[in-house]
């Protein structure tokens, strides 16, 4: 297949798929491949294609021009699986253990080639299916500290950084988070979903200006402060995880923005099961505790060696970058708690909840402690704070 | 002259400008132009076209492939022609009154042709000749206002914004910022320019941590702050003036940053005159205060009125965003302050007082405010406690 010279984009078949997969000599000449669609078709092809043996294979992942949420379909720059492949190529060179190796990109088919992850299991699953998972967060830490350290003006220079910046503008799946994450929730918008239940539980949330203030304030940062190459969308759907290994997928949202984002993401899909997980709230308390202590240090570790302003180089800098990077998590954990709950798009954590009675309560907590992250996140001084005003709420 | 078809970038001469100045059908057709070079030779050409009669002119500025600065040359991209003009004609359409008209841009030749202002005066030059330009401030207040919020997510819109953050990249001039006001003049950089009596002044400004840390803090801002297209350099020596008329010229170093940059420029340069123009200090201090003044009710008039973000339209959220920019200004007027007074570059408002005592009381006097304008903006919360922090210095 002339795969480099497609000037083009049409959908790939699984015939096309396979295809190109032998054309990247990953797979022995006369390999017989398999290949399966296994993606959920919203926004994205993926082909999962193994050789007959099973002994080894690949995922393409190919953009659609469209999304399609709950029955809606509005058009979708192809630009992002380039943004994807790139971000997936940076984050992998600071973070290799915790990225897919990529293979193959081609941004006219808007295809990625990469590592075959099945034999993990996206980590939203495997916690509501009672896994634990017991390095996953030591290894998000560790991840966050690096992709956030050493994109940031600190770690890259500001010139290099300002390069970098120009290349992740990714003005439409920003606005998708702008929308659905820091503005719907807050007013009567129609792309909003909740159960009856919560009605008056949301329209005390719409009639509260100080949230309101507070949200503003927190669109702002994520509007305007370029501080970091952001993952943009850290939940823990985009996380694959075993007892062993952490791989961090779908950095399609990637943009400079503020660092509390992405590690108040991490947070907020934490809480989630910190929330409904009532048997073992303990075990994801303390991979929210992990994931901070170890991002802590291992940041600190690379704000004092390799830090490229001269100037910057001292403990109070630091101390005040990494109270602002926690105050920032907090607010936008806040968020996600919140828009996840009766915004757009929800998590199963919440929605498998079988039972009426105890599915709302723990979404009067989500949305609860959503509030309290976002008003009080200044009051809340370090992760110990944070831990026991979860505990108030729960 | 094909000017449209120039394929390399070679440096003007007086006559090739007049071929291009007729070949834009500005003069009529048989007119007999001369042209001086009237730039300072450091970064660009600028070329002053009139016709026989001197009834009309034109400007015509070409960016040099260097900067020369004391006598150092270092290589500088001709990209800053392309920005600046797109910076002219951005702020044109926004302020029209204060941006000179341009008529022709061509990015190859690094050219930009524009109205001739050969009628104002340089600010800085005017007041030190004793001007009085009772509009500039008004004017500069609004110029502000427009400039600043029409840029913003806020009067963009958040997507319009990305492509001019995108636009807007500008690393080479900006790392002259970065290293000239916020890093050298606080170590013994080699950059750094000053009279042996301010020594031990100097000496105690390296020694002062606080400092270090609070212009950490506005490094850190103007590297990661992306709320508004800057003009980047808004000193007086960039203002024409008359006492009808102010245009805003050389917006080289535009990029997007935080809104109090462009403000505390402005406060800085108007307070040198503050400082040393010790007969008309009242007159000055007028003007500080009505640039504050006209920008607060101008934006204040632009948020209300042409908001785009429909929950940001908040009298809370405005009184933040304005206590914001204003307390940035003080911070970042504090720097320029210092930096013209020891660092590379220096102004004529000072430099040019011949006594020697009298020199050194006045530089004594603006690292002293600059210091307390750096450390205090959180506490100086209003124009006149700003005004009142100042008396106190003089």
């Amino acid at each position: 297949m002339s795969h480099l010279k497609q000037t083009h984009y049409a959908p790939l078949t699984e015939a096309v798929a396979i295809e190109l997969a032998l054309s990247l000599n990953f797979f022995t000449e006369n390999a017989v491949l398999s290949c399966k669609e296994i993606g959920d078709g919203n926004l994205n092809l993926v082909f999962h294609i193994v050789d007959e043996q099973g002994s080894k294979g690949l995922i393409i992942k190919q953009a659609l021009p469209y999304a399609k949420v709950v029955g809606e379909s509005w058009p979708l720059t192809l630009k992002r699986a380039k943004i994807e492949a790139d971000a997936l190529k940076t984050f992998g060179q600071l973070a290799p253990d915790y990225v897919p190796t990529i293979y193959f990109t081609d941004d006219v088919l808007a295809v990625t080639v990469m590592e075959d992850l099945s034999h993990l299991l996206i980590a939203r699953t495997g916690f509501i299916n009672g896994e634990t998972y017991p390095l996953i967060s030591k290894h998000l830490g560790e991840y966050l500290a690096k992709t956030l350290f050493y994109t940031s003006d600190y770690g890259l220079g500001p010139s290099a950084k300002k390069e970098q910046v120009q290349m992740f503008i990714n003005p439409e799946l920003c606005k998708i988070t702008e929308d659905l994450i820091f503005t719907d929730p807050y007013f009567d918008a129609d792309t909003n979903y909740f159960e009856d239940g919560l009605l008056s539980d949301v329209e005390a949330l719409w009639q509260d200006d100080e949230l309101r203030f507070q949200v503003n304030l927190l669109k702002r940062s994520f509007l305007t402060e370029a501080e970091v190459l952001l993952h943009g969308d850290l939940h823990t759907g985009s996380v694959f995880a075993s007892n062993s290994e952490t791989k961090v997928i779908d950095p399609e949202f990637a943009f400079y923005g503020p660092a509390g984002f992405d590690i108040g993401q991490v947070f907020a899909n934490l809480l989630f099961q910190v929330i409904v997980n009532t048997k073992n709230q303990e075990r994801f308390v303390h991979h929210i505790e992990t994931v901070w202590n170890v991002f802590k240090d291992e940041f600190t570790h690379l704000w004092n060696t390799e830090n490229k302003e001269i100037l910057a180089k001292t403990d109070k800098f630091l101390s005040y970058t990494l109270a602002k990077f926690f105050e920032d998590s907090l607010g936008f954990a806040g968020c996600e708690l919140i828009r996840r709950t009766i915004g757009l798009a929800h998590v199963t954590d919440l929605d498998s909840i079988e039972d009426e009675k105890t599915r709302l309560a723990a979404k009067r907590k989500t949305l609860e402690l959503g509030k309290i992250l976002i008003k009080q996140r200044k009051e809340i001084i370090n992760c110990a704070a944070f831990i026991s005003k979860v505990k108030e709420v729960l």
